[in-house]
């Protein structure tokens, strides 16, 4: 047997581990220390009354033979498809329930996705990026062309028409700069991608933090969007479901290549490869979608958007540069005095105690810029907010 | 962007869905008629109470504060990786946890295994078969070779030395088939793949409904074993987790090639393509390794063994061969008088009210039989064991 040795070609990300290291080494060193994580990229807010109410309902379903639920359609429940395309309706976008899958997350379908897809496409990444869209690309053997986000265009890489391109990741608001997209930029990208007939793989994970409306927040409200976009949605940050998993993933009939509806050989791909999330998850989803769910979901995002305020609103006082911290839960913040990534993490851990995110390890244009993240608790954020305050006032 | 065109070369099942519309037009025709369901590929037993018990407790957890999971390991927590091991420790089988992937049933790893693997394997698939072994090859343009099982071998095909293979796959205690390989035949396989350098992949889904001590439950209990063979379990037959979806797959550490522990290319796999199976699943999961649990669940089992012995009684009975039924939730019986897969079909739909697969829907091997299932209900195989001695009787 002989192994895939594209995996050979994958590169070991020591990223998150040369941080708790570092984290580690400096607590042992200064026991005292109250050290402040603000590189979290996992939510910190508990599930919401509503979902835990269906969840619990579920799981009794579950234990009695009259309401126990066996194998579910691959593709989800259509009481959940159902209630994520009333969810779309009310961004004036209209789907078939056929149109949507539910998934165990967005993480999962971004690499699955690439399953129906040719080895021999080539695949356009913005860069910095979130590893996921690199490695998996990699996993297959595809060639990967890299765009630049860098401080000149905000972070938001468009397109470039000397460059060709058959499969292009898009994530707005993006993880890790928070930079969002515009309707005339996203309009740029559908307009390249239909001229190339390629495909955008849009990662819309973030859309719920969106507060502006003329933002968009699916790639479907730019015209002709359905012929070329699989957009891809996750509850993880939306109603906290990061070890709930559950997501969803919209494939529009009308995107045709080669004559195939790509819905059909992604229906075939799901039913022989998946068998489709929990029924207690999908309860428990369906909930988030309820009146009450997304009521008592809004508060937590509010919770979050107030932490990336707090932040956001600091940096500006210290006149430091960044994207994100509005219609984002990321700030993307240039490290001061030219210091890297790594500089500048060292110096918050050894100064100030605070713990981020090096911009580096996201690709070789984060190098010089640093994420924070606006999931932690409040008392964290502000106490942090002071630190940095306190630090800059004593230069 | 061009689509995987292997994709075009699967053949669509229409196996169940013709199976659907018979019963449909039958019962049209006949609305008085007691249609009983014998072909049932899922469960029917709820989960059992400490099953429930354990996952409403961790809802619980979710939607509070202090005790909230976000994104665990993905493979799976350490609680329920140890729970698997000191389950196979019973078997004196010994595993690392860190060999031990949780998983979302065996239907996803046995497809996503293949990610890991060259596609210029050859793959060596017995007939009839899980379709899904096949598809999931064709997607990937494996070549494919098939081995037979039939009435001379009791559909328990062994190696050919003639023919070589990269890829095995093995199901014991089999579907369609309930046939179920000994120490003996299962030591050839292990001998033949690592005299071939190939890798097993052991499909264990149902090994808990093996009665006999002498016969293998896990292809670990083969010596060498771990040097050739992935291992693949699922929940959904054992506690009826098919809504419920967690099963484990096991990659041992001796297991090298190319100089490369499998063990490392799978967890670099999952790292990146999986985001791990929800805490409240794997609550449940553990849950159902405690004594309380596995108590609760061999009752479910020996419900449907019980079911099965009634319909093998009954076969011996009529005098029908068969394979499985023992050791087997699956029976696999030749069509009486010369009658095919779907002649049978037709006869006991019209005549005896009874629904079941046919074999020909298995492959080419399949023709000529036909597979009951003991996952219904009690009274309905009794009441259609009754309808077949009565049929026979009449003749």
């Amino acid at each position: 047997m002989k192994i895939n040795e594209n995996y050979l070609q994958l590169q070991d990300s020591y990223l998150f581990s040369t941080i708790a290291k570092k984290v580690v080494d400096y607590t042992k060193a200064n026991k005292d220390a109250q050290v402040i994580r603000l590189g979290i990229g996992d939510v910190t807010r508990p599930l919401v009354p509503t979902v835990v109410k269906a969840m619990e309902k579920a799981v009794l379903e579950m234990g009695d033979a009259l309401t126990f639920k066996g194998y579910g359609e691959e593709q989800g429940y259509a009481f959940l498809r159902q209630a994520v395309a009333v969810y779309y309706a009310k961004k004036n976008i209209f789907l078939d329930k056929d149109e949507i899958f539910i998934s165990d997350g967005a993480k999962s379908d971004v690499g699955n996705l690439l399953d129906i897809m040719a080895k021999e496409n080539t695949v356009l990444i913005p860069n910095p990026v979130y590893p996921v869209y690199v490695d998996t690309n990699i996993m297959q053997g595809r060639k990967i062309q890299y765009m630049n986000g860098n401080a000149q265009n905000n972070f938001l890489p468009l397109p470039d028409e000397k460059v060709s391109a058959d499969i292009i990741y898009l994530c707005s608001p993006n993880n890790p700069t928070g930079a969002v997209y515009n309707k005339d930029q996203l309009k740029q990208w559908v307009d390249y991608a239909l001229a190339q007939e390629a495909i955008i793989l849009f990662d819309a994970a973030y859309e719920v933090f969106i507060g502006e409306d003329s933002l968009p927040s699916s790639i479907y409200q730019i015209p002709r969007a359905k012929e070329c976009a699989i957009e891809l949605c996750s509850l993880s940050k939306t109603a906290g479901f990061t070890g709930t998993r559950c997501g969803y993933t919209v494939v529009p009939k009308q995107l045709i290549r080669q004559g195939i509806q790509l819905n059909k050989l992604w229906l075939r791909r799901q039913t022989t490869k998946f068998n489709g999330v929990p029924y207690v998850v999908q309860r428990g989803a369906e909930a988030v979608f309820s009146a009450e769910g997304l009521e008592e979901c809004s508060e937590n995002i509010a919770y979050y958007m107030e932490n990336a305020s707090l932040i956001a609103q600091t940096l500006d006082e210290l006149g430091i540069w960044y994207t994100g911290g509005r219609n984002a839960p990321y700030i993307w913040l240039k490290c001061p005095d030219g210091m890297s990534s790594w500089e500048y993490f060292d110096y918050l851990l050894e100064n100030l105690s605070l713990v981020g995110t090096p911009g580096a390890g996201f690709g070789a244009n984060g190098e010089g810029y640093f994420r924070l993240t606006a999931f932690g608790k409040r008392e964290d954020v502000v106490e942090a907010m002071k630190r940095l305050k306190k630090s800059v006032d004593k230069k």
